[in-house]
């Protein structure tokens, strides 16, 4: 052979065999590294499973499911909602689209119902003490579904019996600056009824706000002007539109805590410790009852006295006055009294949660809770039964791909069907502290879906940072209902917006405050949560909320006609809360972004330090650790973000659990236990209750508003100072959870 | 060309392709095989590793690290203190034998020293005033090393300076029973300084004890019955032998808590919020000085009044008797008083923490954590640099490998050499306070070795339940020092052990007080913890502790001469200490055995209803609820076993994570931060300090001691409802946490 030839093929054979080499070594994956990860490791986010799910998501079953749910009242622990349960259990555990298991669990819960046999009343006596007028609080029989034996009459739950009876006197929203506006005006309160109206502070904020004032029973109303955007009369109503009816009364809890009253920090087992019943903190010291506006109207605009200031008045078509006592010429004789009859009691009732799992595949001890209440005030159609008609239906498309064998998620789904939320998130915080451990070390994030339409307008989305880019992401890719076009990103944008030194012009995601079955999961366990739904255009509704809220009036029929006709606005929930749901349970890299919280923190910091530096300053308190924890924690997250991408290009599933760890945990980092020991459960120290005007870490704020007037050694002023310091040693723990993991 | 030839070359090509794909597939390792995770994901406990481990650490070098450590004074904050750290830091970044980084991590604490112009002392104040006599407690130069002006001088750390003067009475102890029945016996404590010896109580509390009864000053010696076994002569003491001399006086803490006094659950920061240093809870209220025996029996044998009870008694060669003042036959007139001068003052110092990491190859993400403190009273040679000398050999052998690309573990070992310990664990808790939540998330356990050797007979362990199965095996492949030829464990086991209901007869385990830098670890946060030892055949001494404990007689000499002279109990340790972290750190499978939890549930289980059945029947409460839960985590626990083990034949990386995880996190879910509020940091409900007899859950019991002379009704009694609550809770929460990962 010529030598050239020899050449050519020995060229051609190590071209071959390294041809081979690289082929080998690229082209073919390794089939099974025996004790490696199966490639199930990296199982991510399936698009087509969840175009599928978005399609099959059905307005049409989620009306249905609406009607089944909101046909009869449900109280807490009622025989209907002992029902309901069965029912969840029924479609959870069903063979074609159930879930891998669903389960009861049952707690001992303690109560507050009106007397059965006596019904709360309002009276006007005469200084004779004749009865000069009397009503009953309820809503007139207008649609056939209120005068049914199982509607709970008007009451407010947790307040004591009692029978007071005073001089009326008018306290506006029942706030401590309102009381202490008439003190200041000289009004006599000692011994009198208060006639307050539903707004501004809490409900039993009212009552204890009164008591401190010697007011001896408190009336709560609903005024026209906060919820009707000033309709008052019948046929400007339901049934003849959404406005609140003049006999609607709202129904509501006035314990101040939230959880079982008894057992706090406690699951309400039978055999858990509990408190003294008769001496339980946070309810109402003084009799208080609800009525509504036809009823307030009698009383208000009868009232004696100095005209109430112009942020006082209402929508009742006369001049407020501030009493005390009726006036001359009204429809009272003049040393009328007001007389409170209220008989609710306590009791103990067994109420339950229901929970359906759906298995992780990958990561199973990765879990993504989604939940909703179950239990109305009356027929609960909207609260909260809009809400549990997306899950149910969330439920069965998921159910269905799952039962098929079509779909398991990466990580584990818990939907949960929560008891007793209108007494104060009981079913959902009795989870809470039965399964705290587990739930804190392995819980992702928490959905929240309770009133999922309170409008057909627009999106609301609350929640802490770190789920703003998934609900962005699930949002972008869903059409609004509508004939707009638009994603519903793009529609809410329009409504609720806000510009961002990072973003420049997003949605505006609110806060969570305790409003619903979230609260626990962010304020005690520090899993980041949020709560969706579809809401007003604001710029044509002032309703403080939608206008049948927790009365007789809100029912299957009220949505139908009212608020969601073809239900395409439940359905932009139900896809919204859908999307949301299996990008955080499937996703291989958790959809978190937590360097969003670095924009929030600074602008705390910058609230802090407009806002309340020259006032540290004067009491020589410096903002610099602050400054320096802020610095910090947007570097560890900046530099988070930077691993994941890199990481991105080779995720081996242990690295991409570990950052995810350090997703999950940033929330964690945040809660401190011995940050605010007179609010019960409250321990994340960015979201606790904040008093004052300044959008600020609220434990820094409350302290700085109650020091301001003492002189620097005070107490008042170490609080301060111990505040500071708590939120920089939560900010730093922050940091260092996403710093890079084996640095210290 | 021949089609032969044709073939023959085609073949050849193809055979050489094959060929070439065949190397490149299997021949090859993927650089980083994009998705799934590399075959490191499974990387285990490699044996020969530890072979080598084991052989390469050795005594001689232990002994010259031990040299070293031990040539000065260095107490908290010294400038010997401060070359340690340099020494530690140089050690740990040494390019050949240390780790992947070390750093110091500095706090500002409150620390107390006497003062060094005004020497404390003790004086006889004779009726008309003349001092009789006066001693300066302090060591007598018997090596030539104790004559130092760097020897601080014996004193009580954070008792108040005063010059208190009064008759002396002999308190025993100084417990509560002690004084109670000094006052039972009619002597009029009031105004009285008290004479008490160490033992029984803590430092502290003799004096809180004391001042309640309204003493006035506190001396504390050591009793040469509890120290020496009865002997006192120089010629019996060191440099004689192993026994305390005369002169030595045992220097402490006096502060009823540990961490930092002025920054409990903050990290000493100088921003840092801080308690009023003039009004600090834990400090003694009364002024306090410990002395040696000789001075003590010149105060002692000199007592009026009755005899002691024969408990009370010791080894001073008197009858001990209670006082007050002095005999009318003895060394000083009958009226004379003692005054004890203390001259203390509180400094803010800095201490740092020297930390030194090796990152985790597969899970760096998961923390083993290794420390000891590094500062002394005096030499400190024992206590503790007889455990640093042993840390700083375990770095080196494991720097090596490290270095060499040997060896890196599965996790990330910490390593730490703790500041301050010696004032109340300082360093250690403020660590835990800066990095509490990582740390909780992370970190699979903690290993403490303070002193390393009392004495060179047998292993001392301490730990909770899940370590015992890891240091079992470890020291069953360790020969233990000595001619014996059995292992470590074989040794253990005939000198401490016990009958267990699962195992028969094992080595017996201690638990886990707060008596070195484990204690923030455990009762603070959570983890799983242990502290390793040699000591002594109890059989042969009765030492409270090692004779020269926290006095200037704790020298390298000591060591050499009394406890290890060829350090093979050193090295033991060593080997102990460094088998149990490797096979924590490189282990696939976590080496925590939770099940070992249900033995001592169900002990303790029996022993609260055998010790407090009875009574708790009396006021109707049932131990019904806390039976259950310990059935439910025994189950539990034993239902996890089961799943490891089946894991085990195809242990997939994140199912072998997720079941480690639920190892990891076990110790967590007994932590509850509600449950001791008085008792700063300890929220562990199994381990919190208890006091009584009865072996069981330290809330219940202690709950249980305050209530039984009360009513049913009593507030007490409500406590008691509240701790069985409490552990019930802690026990339910427990085993669901063991419960496979998807069931809720």
């Amino acid at each position: 052979m010529h030598w050239t030839k020899i050449v050519g093929l020995v060229v051609g054979a190590a071209a071959l065999l390294g041809l081979g080499i690289i082929l080998g070594h690229f082209a073919i994956p390794k089939a099974a590294d025996p004790p490696a990860s199966s490639t199930s490791d990296s199982q991510d986010l399936d698009l087509e499973i969840l175009d599928t799910v978005m399609k099959q998501l059905d307005a049409s079953r989620i009306r249905e499911n609406l009607r089944e749910l909101s046909k009869e009242p449900h109280v807490a622990s009622s025989p209907r909602d002992e029902d309901l349960v069965q029912l969840l259990l029924d479609r959870w555990r069903d063979k074609d689209t159930g879930l891998d298991s669903a389960q009861t669990y049952e707690y001992e819960v303690l109560l507050s119902f009106p007397s059965p046999e006596k019904r709360n009343s309002v009276e006007v006596v005469g200084p004779n003490g004749t009865i000069l007028h009397s009503f009953q609080p309820g809503e007139k029989n207008l649609t056939g579904e209120q005068a049914r034996p199982d509607v709970v009459q008007p009451y407010a739950a947790y307040a004591p019996s009692g029978t007071p009876q005073g001089l009326l006197i008018y306290a506006n929203q029942g706030s401590e600056e309102d009381f202490n506006r008439l003190q200041a005006q000289g009004i006599k309160l000692e011994g009198t009824i208060a006639l307050t109206r539903y707004g501004g502070v809490g409900r039993g904020a009212k009552a204890i706000n009164a008591a401190k004032h010697g007011v001896i029973g408190v009336l709560v109303y609903t005024d026209p002007g906060d919820i009707n955007d000033g309709k008052s009369l019948p046929n400007e109503t339901f049934p003849n539109s959404w406005g609140l009816p003049p006999s609607g009364v709202e129904r509501g809890s006035y314990d101040e805590y939230f959880g079982d009253p008894l057992t706090p920090y406690f699951p309400a087992h039978p055999s858990s410790f509990r408190l003294d019943q008769n001496n339980t903190p946070g309810f109402p010291p003084i009799p208080a009852q609800p009525i509504g506006f036809e009823d307030a109207k009698d009383l208000l605009c009868n009232l004696n006295g100095t005209s109430a200031p112009q942020s006082w008045q209402g929508g009742l078509g006369c001049d407020y006055k501030l009493g005390p006592g009726f006036q001359p010429a009204g429809s009272f004789p003049e040393n009328s009294q007001v007389k409170v009859n209220v008989y609710n009691s306590l009791v103990l009732r067994n109420s339950s949660n229901v929970l359906g799992i759906i298995h992780g595949a990958v990561e199973p001890d990765r879990y993504v809770i989604y939940g909703n209440h179950r239990d109305s005030w009356v027929h609960g159609a909207v609260d909260p039964s809009s809400g549990t008609s997306v899950l149910l239906e969330i439920s069965r498309v998921l159910g269905t791909l799952l039962k098929k064998g079509t779909w398991r998620p990466r990580r584990s789904i818990i939907l949960a069907s929560w008891g007793a939320e209108e007494f104060g998130l009981i079913g959902s915080t009795e989870f809470t502290e039965e399964f705290l451990n587990k739930l804190q070390a392995r819980t992702v994030a928490y959905i929240n879906v309770d009133i999922s339409v309170f409008a057909n307008d627009t999106l609301r989305a609350q929640g802490t940072p770190p789920v703003q880019s998934v609900i962005f992401s699930a949002t972008k890719e869903i059409k609004a209902p509508g004939p707009s076009g638009l994603s519903i990103y793009d529609n809410w944008i329009r409504y609720t917006n806000r510009s961002s030194p990072v973003y420049s012009w997003i949605p505006s995601m609110g806060t969570l405050g305790a409003g619903s079955d979230y609260a626990p999961f962010i304020h005690f366990l520090g899993i980041s949560s949020m709560d969706l739904a579809y809401t007003y255009d604001r710029s044509k509704t002032s309703a403080r909320i939608y206008p049948t809220y927790h009365t007789a009036f809100d029912t299957f029929d009220y949505v139908e006609k009212f608020l969601d006709p073809d239900f395409t606005s439940h359905q932009a929930v139900a896809r919204t809360a859908g999307s949301v749901l299996l990008r955080l349970s499937d996703s291989f890299f958790l959809p978190l972004n937590v360097s969003d919280y670095s924009e929030t923190l600074r602008g705390f910091l910058q609230a802090a330090q407009q806002g309340l530096g020259a006032l540290l300053q004067q009491h020589r308190i410096s903002l610099e650790p602050l400054v320096t924890a802020v610095d910090k924690f947007e570097a560890a997250a900046a530099g988070l973000l930077r691993r994941i991408s890199a990481l991105q290009n080779s995720p081996d599933p242990l690295q991409v659990r570990m950052v995810n760890d350090q997703l999950m945990f940033l929330e964690r980092a945040f809660l401190n236990p011995r940050a605010f020991p007179e609010e019960r459960y409250y321990s994340h120290v960015l979201w606790a209750p904040r008093t004052g005007s300044i959008a600020t870490f609220p434990g820094l704020a409350n302290a700085c508003s109650k020091a301001q007037d003492t002189n620097s050694g005070s107490e008042a002023w170490a609080e301060v100072k111990r505040q500071l310091s708590i939120v920089v040693m939560a900010l730093e723990g922050a940091a260092a959870t996403l710093t890079p993991v084996a640095d210290l």
